[in-house]
């Protein structure tokens, strides 16, 4: 089973990944961008190989995309696998970037994911207030270093796409107690599962 | 104006490039993959960063293109910009090696050059003969180690990419001595112009 975990920075992708990792120890957690030698090149170019046009900078996360595919989702489908972030976010901020139509991206993402969707999919959702309030924690990075509107814009176009994909998902308010989360996204993943764990 | 000049490994791209260097001073000279940094950057992944999946490296080669496009091509509009290569041989060489449908992959690349087509394309062809006869001469390197019908395939798909999509271009035997070609494809970029040369 090919799950993606989804939301903008500050969201707390990293605790729930931890917290997952201690209870599905068998389980395989890879990122986007990154989980592969190329994804870390890839990863390295965009936030330090000066500057990149939009849309190259979305052919690099499709081909990083595409890489982590074949590399890590392909390899492990007898395997619960759980990635932090995917082809949502890929959409979600490629769209905000390039103002590339929704439609377009997506078919884009079908072709680098080779039509392999994720089973399932969580959103962690932050309301505006609560963004605002844990930006300045954490020096922002070049990926998402435009401030709570833009991220905002972000999250509501990561929840769209998952609605209109069709792809099983819920999506949860990020501002509950890390150990609330944790416990129903665990739920969510391991329900009525006939994966190994 | 915007050339591309278009030919397998071996049709005598770099040699016609040089010559035309000589002739055309005021001209952009420039080439896919690798004329920008991230070009270059692109160029050492695809050739020495390990395996890549032949659709993350196509996708590569289009975050190259539109950088290409970005930093080369549309800023320096007023004058002739001549690449070796461009999205024929990009369409060409990911149709033989993903298999992807020509149709998809001149969407892919309409996207990537952001509906910025080349004015003008020549293409330097090689008989099956001739390429063979070439072939043992130079070592090939990762982007074109698959032998001679490897080559002419990419060749005949360049051939006929370049007819669907309506570029005006010329198709040249490359087995005619250098001169005569150069003097075929300066007559072909200088014909007409309105640019400066």
């Amino acid at each position: 089973m090919y799950v993606i975990l989804e939301g903008i920075d500050r969201a707390g992708k990293s605790t729930q990944m931890k917290m997952l990792q201690s209870r599905l120890p068998d389980a395989v957690f890879t990122k986007e961008p990154g989980g592969t030698k190329l994804g870390e090149a890839i990863r390295e170019l965009v936030l330090h190989g000066g500057e990149i046009a939009p849309i190259a900078e979305m052919f690099l996360f499709l081909a990083d995309r595409n890489q982590h595919l074949n590399e890590i989702i392909l390899k492990n489908n007898q395997k619960t696998v759980i990635s932090d972030r995917g082809f949502i976010s890929g959409i979600a901020y490629a769209h905000v970037k390039t103002g590339l139509p929704i439609k377009k991206l997506i078919d884009l993402n079908m072709t680098s994911l080779e039509k392999t969707l994720p089973d399932r999919a969580v959103l962690l959702k932050l309301s505006p207030r609560e963004l605002d309030r844990r930006l300045p924690v954490q020096k922002l990075d070049n990926i998402e270093s435009k401030g709570s509107e833009f991220l905002i814009r972000v999250q509501e176009i990561m929840e769209h796409t998952l609605k209109i994909c069709g792809i099983e998902h819920i999506v949860l308010d990020a501002s509950q107690s890390k150990e609330a989360l944790n416990e129903k996204i665990y739920n969510f993943i391991t329900k009525d599962s006939k994966w190994p764990q």
